[in-house]
Formats: structure tokens, sequence, C-alpha cells
């Protein structure tokens, strides 16, 4: 709208197509190596890292998961991830910055032994907007909403909706105690994205969870393997 | 931390010179006409407009109100204010910039009469981080945070609570179901911002906001009046 927007918007673009080249490198690499990556995003607080807590105890011994942790500052769910069983995690603190860029994963894929997963999980700074410009390299995105946003966010924040390739709506435990309207919800997501999965889970109870465990499991198939990379052979 | 961050950076420092020049002549404009302006910032979902709606409602008779809706898209807020008592109010769609900015107010302030009100509320893009940086001419800067997104944000997103000038922790209703510290959260603020004022509300059962209501029309007097700027008489 401002002159302010357009002047960085103009920038923005010259520094996004360096960022999909960077992207593209580093989804070769996670490819290469057999490793599927999703990138999940979402509002501060909607669940990012229980979810993630949650998933390592669910895909326990069916799959080795990797995590990169995003946060502008701090390493507290570095540490917790650690603790619940991934095989190895990395913190990237961007020192102010609203979203993890390709180069930020490219270094810290430098600390990490991809041979060592199945699938790595990369936790972006929390925010609905900025993230949804910025590739990393992965295979899927994922957003999460908890009902206690409200059902209005797919109107309001849209491109996050429309790019995800799975959406979950945390926090239905409190879905009676917070007005959100499911049908209302359901029809804005369908506008803008009509074929996403959407998979309702609390990460406080447990409940869904292993639906959208079994579902992450299940998209292994979309990375190039490293057996057909190397000719058939594992 | 990459090459991008800080070229980005580098650049917006420049952008952020010129927006602050902005801001400072809205600022000038809010306080010509004796008009207490507040920047309300917090996380897509944490209740901007809820508490908007429950603060018309509490100062009704009191201060006439107007309304600046910032969202990326749609204005289906702009329509709940009015409707629920605001004097007048403008939607800003910022088309994809995930804050506002000085110059989108300015070109908003053309379309009202500042004569009409006693107080602006001005509600900026869901988005804890980038809105910290953008000032827009406020008095005042709000930060909501609800408990369901967790007593661990102030360590995750310093800026936002180093800067701002009170803070509302909202769903307090849903405090005992959200598993949300609330010493951690006391202590995570305070060592970030030790005198600012807390308001504990929930705008879906009311409780807290007259206290907030009261704290906000106290604010007035830090605004140079009308009757100041023109010789001592209203």
């Amino acid at each position: 709208m401002s002159i302010h927007s357009v002047k960085i918007v103009n920038i923005l673009e010259g520094l996004l197509v360096g960022n999909d080249q960077a992207a593209a490198r580093n989804k070769q690499r996670f490819s290469d190596a057999g490793v599927l990556t999703i990138n999940i995003m979402s509002s501060p607080g909607a669940g990012k890292t229980s979810l993630i807590l949650k998933t390592l105890a669910a895909v326990q011994g069916k799959a080795r998961i990797g995590v990169i942790e995003g946060d502008i500052a701090g390493s507290i769910d570095t540490e917790k991830v650690i603790a619940a069983g991934a095989q190895d995690a990395v913190q990237i603190n961007t020192g102010g910055n609203c979203h993890l860029e390709a180069n930020m994963v490219d270094r810290a894929l430098d600390t990490l032994d991809l041979a060592a997963f199945d699938i790595m999980i990369v936790e972006n700074v929390g925010n609905l907007v900025c993230p949804t410009h910025w590739a990393l390299g992965e295979h899927l995105r994922l957003c999460i909403l908890s009902t206690a946003e409200g059902h209005d966010k797919p109107i309001k924040y849209p491109q996050m909706f429309v790019t995800s390739d799975a959406i979950i709506l945390n926090k239905i435990d409190l879905i009676e105690l917070v007005d959100f309207e499911r049908e209302f919800f359901y029809a804005s997501v369908r506008a803008l994205n009509p074929e996403v999965p959407i998979f309702e889970v609390s990460c406080r109870t447990g409940e869904g969870i292993t639906a959208w465990a079994d579902w992450l499991l299940g998209q292994r198939g979309i990375v190039g393997s490293r057996q057909s990379a190397v000719g058939g052979e594992r």
C-alpha cells in the first residue's frame, strides 16, 4: 500500500530468487539422502513444538527424526526435542529475523549427518505471514492452527493456507470453550485449498496424533529414495 | 544469520528511518487533535479485535473511539467495531505486508475526522515480530498474549515485550486448561520490562476488562490536550 511497502516488495523479489536457488540446493541434498523434510509453520503458541514432541513419540521405532529448530532467541525447544527422542537436533537463532531462510538451513545441515535420518522436521519462527514466502528446501509444508486462534484465520492469512500440503487444527480439546465455528473454518480452507488434508488433534490429550503420524510416515514415498539414486540397490 | 538477512537488515534500516519520520508526523497530528493513540499488537488470534469490542462497550459515554484496522486481507473486523459503537473506523488491507507502516496510517487518517475522537485504537496485523520495528505514530504500545499461546513467549519474542507500554494476558478463563505457568510468565516479562502494567482479562467472560479500560482512559493525560494547544480553555 505505501511507498515503503512497494520498495520492500521489489527488494524482496530479488532476495527471494536467491533464496529459491538455495532452497533448491537444500531440497536436492535432502532428496539425495532419502530424507523427507517438512516445514512446520504457525502463529506463536499454536503448538509447533508440542506437535513435534507428540510426533516423536508416535513414530518411535518406525522412523528416525531430525529436527531443525528456528527461533528468534532461546534454545529451550531443541533441548526438549532431544530429550523426547529426536535422533539429533540443531537450533537456529535468527537474531530478530521473523522467518527462517534457505541459507540458514544450509548452515544447519553442515552440523548434521543426513544419513542418520528418515524424516527432517523444520520448525519455523512463529509467524503466519513471512515464512510462506521463504522456501527452505522442504518437500512438505504444514500449517498448524489452534482452535484458540479462531475460525477466521484462513480469511485473514490466506497465503499460509493456500500453500500448505497439510493443515493441523490443534487444541481440539478446547473447541467448545473458544467459540470456534468448525463449518466456517472448513469452508474457508476448502475455498483456498480444496484437497488439503486437515487433521484435528490435541497435543495435550493425544487425540488425533496417530492419524497425523501415520499420514506423515506414508509421505516418505514422495522422496527420491537412496536406492533409486544409486541404481536400485540399498 | 545469512547473507540475505544481513542485506534485509541493512535495507530495512534505511526504510525504518523514513518510517520513523512519517510516524513522528502522525504522532504530531494525533497530539494536536488531543487524540490518545494506541497500537495493539499480538499473534494472530490472541484477541485484538475481541479486546477492542469489549473496550468499546466499557468506555461507552466516557470517550469517543476511532479504530484503524490492519489486516492482510478482509474487512470483517471493521464491520464488527462499527456495529459495536466505534465513532468511526477504517480498514487498511496491507496486501501481503505482515505489519502496518506509518504511511499506511497517514493515508487512513485522510479518511477520518480526528476532532470526532478522544482515543484512536490501531489494530496491527497479527504478528509478534515485525510490527515492533515499525512505529505508526502511537502514544502507547499494547501487547496482547493469550494464555493458549503459552508462558514461554516473552523468551522467544523478547522485542515485543520490551517495547510495550502495557501487556494484556487474555483468555485468562482458559489458564487452567492450557498448562500456562503464571510465575514463569511474570518473571520473564519482568526481566525484560520491569515496570510494565500487566492486565489479566477474558474477552469471553468480561473478567478484568473494567480495570484495563479505566487504565486506558487514565492515559489520556499524556497527550497534549486541545485546550492547552489553543490556550487553556475548552
